[in-house]
């Protein structure tokens, strides 16, 4: 344990109305002590720290001059509320941040009345913010909302969408554009470069000058003499057009550490704006903590880590991460093939596009945070004869459906989708867990679906999806690192639509799809003692299915179970499908589907996770043993032979 | 039959390089030529006629400019795109549009190499293109990409999403926005309020100042004089400089119906762009039909004509459309409940919404083409204590799944989606069949999925969702008229989770979800004259399932068929999951799922796609037949007494 930092001042604070009451000059020493208090708290828990960081003097001042919780603020994506959370009531659980039964990573409706929105998928914060506004305006119900989004979210289609419905909401809506120039990767597309050719015209406005350039849209809070210079410097000085074009008042850039600036900012927006208004505020991301200002990634997520030298705890040496296994396979693969590209939406790392990027810059593409763009660009280069391949995070690609649906799959055009963080994620909780990706995939016509069971599969997967020249592929892999199998040197081309017996017996089958499979063979040596003879079947496939091996596995085994990383509809419901299909359910069958549970999960470690979906051995185990004790009468029976 | 159109220059062009055989001082007469054929073609196969005559011109000029199909043209949307197929060796199968084993409605890669990517859903166009444009950039091939967008499509993301990324094709993509001011209903929001402020703030630009215009992007279309007066003047007219800021050179407004400006604009953006161009020409919907130009909605979709009145066919009257029995028992909802509010993304009238807003017009919102926002926003109102009813089509609502995963369900806020046109929509074909919403929504947890069997339950389910605040809540219906039935003069609060029997039997069960309820009872009047006595259950609901009603029917029937208008993982696959998890599989049961088959079906009339899927009631027969011959070794046996 890190000792605790002093914080005479923000211990003061329980909540924002404690906030309100301070003097505007001692906001720099509570800024000071919640940095402190951030670091402090994600040296122990781990998490996200750098775009805490730089908001730090942005969530004191929105707290200090809006009326929160009454005004709804809303942060995008949320990983950069810990701040918040310690100003808003939850500083005694800080300390509890991303693990089980504690404090969520993002904003979360059931955690606190100061969380308005529940966010973690990026730009949703403006429809949002709309949508509060707007509903007070119905009711007549006072309070504005508050939106603030990072430059990185901005290149999002729904954040554009929003931006082009804002003028409606008048002057209940402030959005605040958080730009610092990065969103998990450095941004990029048209829009970065339009923020930083503002940024870079101008220093920074002074309090004067800010002030003097909301005069237009605020008339009380300037004399009237000052409007006509303020629209001169608006015609001459390169502005925020864009955002006023789609109706919204800009404002900046302003300096986001700087809390002379912002409180005064902010305290003219809440009183005397006419309309929506946008403020630009720059800061730094990782702000105030030299190790984060120093890295790349501005210690953008961190394991627990020492305060005084900034360093990590490392994770033991073990098997290579799934997305370095994939990035790294694809950019073997692309050295003799030249129409192998890859494409990440702002997650080139996570994803290891990056390591496909090193080796071929030109064939690697970051769309920024579009995957609806990425998927139909990818739909195009495939139709123009080349081979990509979309890598995007299964909850991710929930946000490019549409485009898998129409653009790929009616047109039957050979995308290839990487999915990564494909079943439950641990820290990150229900909102990053890839739980629908096989369910809503496999049911689309001339969709293949596969499922890897290792990194070695990975490998060979990948392979697979690069041979596939006759419509749209996609596997899927979980997030972390792989069990320790070998890598293959030379990748094998999976015949589409066949799995594989691990593991031979004669009383029970596990049909395995994915990364369960280590677990079904810990089942299958717990049902072998017991002497229950069991073989596991790796299925590779999710669509199609091999159903030769299925209906072999189904007629000569007693009691068969599929084991998925996914929700209700996919594998299991395929097999279940098919099996009444063939009426081969008409004679009897003991055929189980184990699956997510039909709730959504909150953060704990993964394997706690997996033991509450009841999809480890244990659950594998028991749900064999209890499908052997149920009787052709339906009705089950405790204690009988199965358990000897 | 009308006769047909004297095409005497048309009549010489059957593709493209025809066409640039032609002299400038032609296309004149072939565009008039070509009006008179899309009119004439349209009046006898009913489909889209307004977008279509709005682009005559500009069709003709990108054809006669651009070397296509070497060159890659996409039009967005697609349903523009008739005197596209007349110029790209389709005229002599026009009169076929849109019906079965005819041109589809739409553009479609299997139809023509003219149509390098099919379109339906709106906004993809820029993304494709720039994937054609990259990949013929690392191919080095030749060849541009040339997307055309209305203005309404601009507001969705996507669009938004690929102009952020277009400064990398360079000179290699041409956007074309066709500027009508209208998209299926007049367009909203910031964007269009920014465009029309463009065009009214200027006369259209004379051929002279277009190519000025062009001259610092264009240095080799003129001398170098006048690029300081063309500085100046965009220094000080309002410009595109929205476009500009994202990376395009904005050329325009100019007259999309002025072949005289078109074609020498367009030859120099062919020939000396050296960046990616965006071309503002504005055009009129319905253009050169006076009954067309005449009407509010410039004949967007029309029935069968007459061309010399302009009279459309009238169907012949009957039960209502399902999307006015929406709309309009909303309204009425809405008249004692202040919370309730209609969302619609750019369909007022096709969802029904427009019904609510006469009535309530500060309740109802129309976002644009922007479903990402549409539900997202929704949940904001929800958030704040409304009654949000999101009123989108099923395969539109692909497009926010996202949203609905990530924005409503995770967070069970009480969102309602009316899901109008859900199954086989009959000559819009596979791009708007609403296939599979039930599987990609009912595997959410919290979501409950209701489908109404008629208008009444339509009724009742409207307002079983407006009372239903304890989360989301979805209720889908078809395209087109009800079956009949009286509306319930006060509608009935259904219970969550709870079917309906219709008509009891003892042998045969039909478990039916939505307006196949219709050809069940057909199906059970076959099966009751063979002496299979059936039993009919509208389920109500796929999710939750009523378990109870389920249980009971498997147990007392010898063959159970479900029925969906949906695709695998649905409604069947929920029944046979759960018959699976209690074990009433283990001793025998006779099983069915009816659902879409795994394949895109093309248009045709909806009761010949539903005999094609099997899912009318000589298909239901059938399968219960088949079961029932069914024996328990698993072997078909044929002519069994179930026969007689």
């Amino acid at each position: 344990m890190t000792n605790l930092p002093e914080t005479p001042l923000l211990d003061t604070v329980k909540t924002p109305a404690d906030l309100r009451q301070l003097k505007p000059t001692q906001l720099r020493q509570l800024a000071d002590e919640l940095r402190q208090e951030v670091i402090s708290a994600v040296s122990v828990t781990g998490g996200h720290l750098g775009a805490g960081l730089g908001v730090v003097e942005l969530t004191t001042a929105i707290h200090y001059v809006f009326d929160t919780p009454n005004d709804r603020l809303i942060w995008d994506v949320g990983h950069q509320c810990y701040p918040h959370k310690i100003l808003t009531g939850r500083r005694d659980r800080i300390r509890t941040l991303r693990t089980g039964g504690g404090l969520s990573g993002f904003t979360k409706r059931s955690e606190s009345e100061y969380d308005p929105f529940g966010a973690a998928h990026s730009s949703t914060s403006i429809s949002a913010a709309l949508g509060f506004a707007t509903a007070n305006q119905m009711s007549g119900a006072p309070g504005k909302a508050i939106a603030v989004i990072g430059d990185g979210a901005m290149s999002a289609g729904m954040a554009y969408e929003a931006m082009n419905n804002a003028e409606r909401a008048g002057n209940r809506l402030v959005v605040i554009l958080n730009d610092n120039d990065m969103s998990i990767a450095p941004p990029v597309g048209g829009l970065s470069g339009y923020l930083a050719r503002i940024v870079s015209s101008r220093e920074f406005l002074g309090v004067r000058e800010a002030l003097k350039r909301l005069a237009r849209k605020l008339p009380r809070s300037l004399h009237q003499a000052a409007r006509k210079t303020d629209e001169y410097a608006r015609g001459m000085a390169m502005g925020g057009t864009l955002f006023e074009e789609l109706g919204f008042y800009y404002v900046g850039p302003i300096d986001g550490h700087n809390l002379d600036q912002l409180v005064p900012v902010l305290e003219n927006i809440r009183d005397a704006a006419e309309g929506p208004c946008l403020v630009h505020v720059v800061t730094q991301k990782g702000k105030g903590y030299a190790p984060a200002e120093a890295a790349a990634d501005k210690y953008h997520g961190v394991a627990k880590f020492d305060v005084v030298t900034g360093k990590q705890d490392k994770a033991a040496a073990g098997p290579p991460a799934y997305q370095n296994v994939f990035g790294e396979t694809l950019a073997k693969l692309a050295e003799t093939d030249p129409t192998i590209c890859a494409i990440t939406a702002a997650m080139p790392s996570g994803t290891g596009v990056d390591k496909f990027a090193q080796a071929h810059p030109d064939r690697s593409f970051d769309v920024g945070i579009a995957e609806q763009h990425a998927v139909t660009f990818a739909a195009g280069l495939a139709a123009q004869g080349m081979r990509p391949f979309c890598a995007i995070y299964s909850t991710f690609l929930q946000r490019a459906y549409d485009q898998v649906v129409h653009d790929v799959a009616i047109q039957n055009l050979p995308v290839r989708f990487a999915i990564d963080r494909a079943g439950l994620v641990g820290a990150d909780g229900s909102t990053h867990a890839g739980s629908f990706d096989i369910t809503y995939l496999a049911t689309l016509p001339n969709m293949v679906v596969m499922a890897a069971a290792d990194e070695a599969e990975l490998v060979h997967m990948t392979y697979t999806a690069a041979c596939h020249d006759s419509g749209p592929i996609a596997f899927r892999y979980p997030r972390g690192n792989g069990v320790g199998v070998a890598l293959p040197e030379v990748p094998e081309r999976l015949e589409i639509g066949k799995g594989r017996i691990v593991r031979e017996g004669k009383k029970v089958a596990i049909l395995s799809l994915g990364t369960r499979l280590a677990e079904a063979q810990k089942a299958a040596d717990v049902l072998d003692a017991k002497g229950l003879s069991t073989t596991v079947a790796d299925l590779r496939f999710a669509k199609p299915l091999d159903e030769e091996m299925i209906r072999k596995l189904l007629a000569t085994h007693e009691v068969c179970v599929t084991v998925e990383e996914g929700a209700i509809g996919g594998l299991g419901a395929h097999v279940l499908t098919m099996a009444s299909d063939e009426g081969l359910i008409d004679a009897g069958l003991k055929l189980r589907t184990l699956r997510l549970p039909d709730v959504f999960q909150d953060q704990d470690k993964p394997e706690k996770q997996y033991a509450e979906a009841g999809l480890d051995a244990d659950g594998i185990v028991e749900t064999v043993l209890k499908a052997l004790r149920h009787n052709s009468a339906g009705v089950s029976v405790v204690g009988d032979g199965a358990r000897a």
